[in-house]
């Protein structure tokens, strides 16, 4: 199905609600997946209010409704958890996967957290009030405890058929667990391997005991990384004492690489972390408080290159048309640092440049910025001495600065996320912003400095 | 194991080579996991040059050396052919997986292609043909031929014992697929559902025919949206008549989503696409062609500021430090503008933001941006009046100035991506240095207006 049909068909189900045929449009919707069904009920919210979508909602089946609802975004959550009883939503929470619960729980009023947890028992409580308590970004905020363990005593047989009592109530059962009696890992064994292997043959004979397992502290960027580049579909997590504590299922990594690059693109604009709120759901003033730090510190260096705008007013004010080139020059200036920054952020990120590449990406910005440079220099000493018609000094002076303020800027660029991350600076926090205002100072010092010694004043 | 390890497991590696103590070596690298081993080949070939990563290469047992190399960046990987016999090269080709041979092929030299080929079967060579023309960036160039298919009239024990037969050569046997007579696909069933359910029940009884499934032809971008909408391991691949070609695993998936963030990083720094090519890897004048022409473009932008510049000269040359908050006005505006653009391109790139929100979307910038500007201003005040000691009327037109630009340059960032995507252009080109540029006008023409009006000149 594609996002057209997906279209029409909430547009249906939008239409039925409001013609009150309520069997048809539970009809409609029971067609989707359920990520989908969440997907059209989030429209519904917004096109006829919450009333009719906990209508829908009320109609699907018990079980679905759970999944439905988790899919839901958080502020639709509390909306419909705000108009259906306790009851539905006591039975929400115990359908929901244990992952998908926390995520629920953490974003629910305290009051009914309380209420949820009033009726679970000793035990899950702890549990709960334990996986509650991990950090935000931690491997602990993303793991399920819901995996399957093996003894190591088994033969593949009676793994087989623990899996089959078990199975259905698992996040995933297609890496099992092997512990010793202190909830040790010791290994692990997919059900692909105990698929092809005899019955009777003893699971100690095919556990793999060189796993790949994260920290239950361990930050989630780490935890992405590792299923980039082994390609699991589960990451065990352990405490600090080796003991398994939880599984991380791949279909939980997306939503960690997503949020790992808005960050990304959020510093590489100079906007402050907006954690992962939507940009419609977070307030003005938290907005402005997002976005003032950068513009001011950069203002800051914004005014330093006044200033040396100041210390050459006596040159500018006998030859006013420097003025005229001087935006052509720090916009060119700046738009080259930044490409360069990018380029290199980026490289870095994704492991194509390291530190020691420092001198080969110095040579090859130092050979494209005077490339580059040279023919915008062409470009702008035709236009100025044809169209603007302006002294050959002039359209020399903006020429050389032209070529030195490009060089410059591509070298600044590449160069000074290296040094960041070098001092520990994140990278990204050297791109657009901060490099073109750095590359405005050294455009103007140039194209100043140049005037006056070219134009002999 | 974690990074520190892995670098110190290395360093210990090119130490024994150099050494000459190869087997002490090959016992070291073996302790790693495969893709492991091939980034710590990567750094004997960079450090002491392929000959000896040959030789390492050479001592690890042959179907791991193919999936070492496999990970190996394309580069490497055509330095090791170039070395290695026909007969080696032939083993490798034969041990990778299916996909990861299309991948290796596409990138080796016609000549040795056509050699290796020779050896294959026709009917290989004609699925190989195949699989090499399906255009670089679509479902069809990432696919693999090599899943579990199960005829509808089996029971759950044949599907089984099938799989037990032929599953340790799938890509993966966790979803497998149920065809009809013709080839097309009629439905899908979990390992997870099969183990768990008796033996002797059908197969028919236990399909899931509601089947999400891609295009040959559709482009990767839609595949890995797919995949992270409904968290699922793999996603059947499909013809023009709905006849099953292949499936598409969630492990090369991340590959994809790192190549469209990259796509979107580039062009949002103004740089054309660079493929997937490293940025060490590309030479000097594609760098050149891949950054002129934005960079061109944004000059003759900045070229008609320079012309605001001068149809205020008499102005400009009558009070000559409006020339010194100029940079400070136009950087201001460029990151202001900069920062919404981000946050607008983003919302919409991971669906937070929806054309219908336009409004809202103005509406929140309108506020944040008249907060913030107020506040730039204040800062501006205190500084032109008591630092710069200027003329309160120059502090008045840099200030008002500053709120102006500010407002607008947000609302510009805001909207213009939304205009930019309404239109059909990717709102990801509306960034930085596009914003910037336009800012730069914006403001120019807004303070000298300003000033004119303000300074009564």
């Amino acid at each position: 199905m594609d996002e057209k049909n997906f279209d029409e068909i909430s547009q249906e189900i939008i239409a039925l609600l409001d013609a009150k045929k309520y069997m048809y449009a539970r009809d409609k919707i029971l067609g989707l997946q359920e990520v989908d069904m969440a997907e059209a009920l989030e429209e519904v919210i917004e096109r006829l209010g919450i009333e009719y979508a906990v209508i829908l909602f009320r109609m699907l089946p018990k079980d679905v409704s759970a999944e439905v609802f988790s899919y839901l975004p958080t502020d639709d959550q509390l909306a419909v958890i705000n108009v259906i009883t306790d009851k539905e939503i006591k039975y929400i929470i115990d359908e929901l996967d244990f992952d998908d619960m926390i995520d629920v729980l953490e974003e629910l009023p305290a009051n009914i957290v309380d209420k949820i947890l009033e009726k679970s028992t000793k035990e899950e409580r702890k549990q709960i009030n334990t996986f509650l308590n991990y950090p935000d970004d931690s491997a602990g905020s993303l793991m399920t405890p819901d995996y399957i363990s093996l003894q190591k005593d088994w033969t593949v047989g009676d793994a087989l058929a623990h899996i089959k009592r078990v199975g259905m109530d698992s996040e995933t059962v297609y890496t099992c667990y092997v512990k010793d009696r202190g909830r040790k890992l010791i290994g692990i064994v997919s059900l692909r391997t105990l698929v092809v292997s005899d019955a009777d043959r003893p699971l100690a004979d095919i556990i793999n005991e060189d796993v790949i397992c994260t920290n239950v502290y361990a930050d989630q960027e780490n935890v992405s990384e590792m299923f980039k580049k082994y390609g699991y579909l589960a990451i065990p997590v352990v405490d600090n004492e080796m003991r398994l504590v939880g599984i991380i299922t791949v279909d939980d990594i997306f939503g960690v690489i997503e949020e790992e690059y808005n960050e990304d693109f959020e510093r590489m604009a100079g906007v402050l972390d907006s954690s992962d709120a939507e940009y419609l759901d977070i307030g003005v003033f938290k907005h402005v408080r997002n976005r003032l730090p950068w513009l001011a510190l950069l203002m800051v260096s914004a005014m330093l290159t006044g200033g040396i705008i100041r210390s050459f007013e006596t040159l500018l004010s006998s030859v006013i048309s420097l003025a005229v080139y001087l935006p052509m020059l720090m916009g060119t200036g700046g738009n080259s640092g930044s490409q360069s920054a990018t380029l290199i952020i980026r490289g870095m990120a994704v492991g194509d440049i390291e530190m020691r590449d420092a001198l080969r990406v110095f040579w090859k910005e130092l050979r494209v910025s005077f490339t580059v440079g040279l023919m915008l220099s062409a470009l702008n000493m035709v236009k100025i001495l044809f169209l603007d018609r302006e002294d050959i000094w002039v359209a020399a002076t903006v020429c050389i600065s032209m070529v030195v303020i490009v060089t410059m800027a591509k070298c600044i660029g590449g160069m000074l996320p290296m040094l960041a991350k070098r001092v520990g600076i994140d990278p990204a926090l050297m791109a657009a912003p901060m490099i073109s205002s750095l590359t405005d100072l050294v455009s103007c010092l140039t194209y100043f400095t140049l005037a006056s010694v070219v134009l002999r004043l």
